[in-house]
């Protein structure tokens, strides 16, 4: 009989395929297991599958008695309670840098597309406008890159590719992380120091409780009016409110974000603005990434039903 | 008195602000100089300044017997007629590289947001598609940039910036010119050889009538059902009824297009497209390119108005 693993964040069925030809999936969709299954099928599962980003704390742990190991797809693993894991003797396991050039190139499509007002004159095209020479304000002309001054926030393996991608468009890179690497880039000892410096801020950090709104309204004063934020990260490190409200009167340019405050929900404010490009979290959405990330979690579920450690394990400081 | 230079070409009147401090301007809103001016008026004429792209031949040429030198705007001059020209002993000008990394960028935003389908991507945020988890085939994930196999069809000043991007990426880049380079590319010896090797083709030619439709269904029919064209040269180096014909039965994936046939149109076929990135032919329009490409121009003008030879002439084989 397969081994059961409880699907508990939503998937689409096409990225599950391949982990229902190893294991029997119990699928929540999304919802609350408890409202799916029953608390005797639940009972008996020893692993999950998530999207690191859902919140799976204590609580969630506690209604599987016999958990024993949390698989996060993809690199992100900020919803899941550590703590809580470690204590209950849960293994957590992620597929680190499998999705890190999908990502990189997500940033760097959503900082081109809203500098360069790539909606804007894809639509100016389509609606004639361009025929009838109609004039179009945002279509002015904009800064490029040669020159721009790109900030890097976090400088693990997503942040190393978007800094390698900005230098190759002849832009300056800088970078803030909590350590100064061996790196040919400029470090800045804070973010402020990093807003101050760069007109394009690329928010590349692991998401966590530190983290949480630490891109705030003083951050994105600081980018000015010539300021692009661009988030592949998690919704929860910008204040989204304030960036809406940055984006609405101006004190910033432009943004593209692929990661929002509650998924799948993109805010109304967020939505009707022109000058964002928004992606609905596709950073590591690559037919490479993705065949990169499922190794990592059949790797990481087929070790912990043979009994061996997880090979791809969150690290714990 | 100022020396009088006519506008030749449709341009925005902001981008002639710098020309107009230092010459009497006669704009002829890109319509044909004879029906905006009279016989005498255009008699005086010694200067103009042009697209590159706009047909100016012999018969244009001879309504104004004393034009002694046509200046283009930006790197292209492949509407002149440089034979006709030097038969009247007019000088012929332009914006080397002026523009180069402005239009490798625009490349590669084009790439991207076409490979990953960025328009798509946004309007299933902004409908929101997303939230309701309404299915998408066209947000199947498609192949990224990590392996991608990149051609560049030309290698001048821009196809080198966007090899070097493209390479940043940790794509493949092979590329065809008419010469073999010192460069860490893999070099094909014809369009054919390069269109089958890769699945992405950046036309980066400098446009000629040599070039005019080279880019035909058969090289289309090369790249392949994932291939994807990119266009930032000249409309005229694609056969437009062929690409619309790949695009619509899916012999190839998609494109991304800043320059058309007859612009500022571009075909109602084309822009019914979903699997398109199309751009009005802003591939020069960053504000530090246009103040580069303004500087070639003035200098141009005012070496001319002094007797002196073009710094920035066309060199003719």
């Amino acid at each position: 009989m397969a081994d059961k693993v409880l699907i508990y964040s939503r998937f689409p069925k096409t990225m599950m395929a391949r982990f229902a030809e190893r294991f029997e999936l119990l699928d929540t969709g999304g919802k609350p297991a408890q409202d799916v299954f029953s608390g005797n099928e639940l009972a008996g599962i020893r692993a999950l599958l998530t999207a690191g980003g859902s919140p799976l704390g204590a609580e969630a742990m506690d209604r599987l008695p016999k958990l024993g190991a949390i698989v996060c797809y993809g690199t992100g693993y900020d919803g899941v309670d550590l703590k809580a894991a470690a204590a209950r003797k849960i293994a957590v396991g992620h597929s680190p840098g499998a999705n890190a050039a999908s990502v990189a190139d997500i940033a760097m499509t959503l900082m081109l597309a809203a500098t360069r007002r790539i909606l804007i004159a894809d639509q100016y095209v389509r609606s004639g406008d361009w025929a009838s020479s109609r004039q179009s304000p945002m279509m002015r002309p904009q800064a490029g890159m040669p020159g721009r001054r790109i900030g890097v926030y976090g400088m693990g393996e997503i942040g190393r590719k978007i800094a390698a991608r900005c230098a190759a468009f002849e832009a300056e890179v800088g970078y803030f992380s909590r350590t100064k690497h061996d790196l040919p880039y400029q470090y800045f000892p804070s973010l402020e120091a990093l807003s101050d410096w760069c007109s394009v801020l690329m928010i590349a950090v692991r998401a966590g409780a530190e983290t949480q709104h630490v891109v705030n309204a003083d951050i994105l004063k600081r980018l000015g009016e010539d300021g692009y934020v661009v988030n592949i990260s998690r919704g929860s490190v910008i204040d989204e409110k304030a960036l809406v409200a940055a984006l609405s009167d101006k004190t910033i340019a432009g943004a593209g974000l692929d990661v929002y405050q509650e998924e799948p929900h993109a805010p109304d404010a967020l939505t009707v603005l022109p000058n964002v490009v928004l992606s609905p979290h596709i950073g590591g959405h690559t037919l490479d990434s993705h065949v990169a990330m499922q190794n990592c979690v059949l790797a990481n579920l087929t070790a912990f039903f043979a009994g061996r450690p997880l090979p791809h394990a969150v690290k714990t400081a």
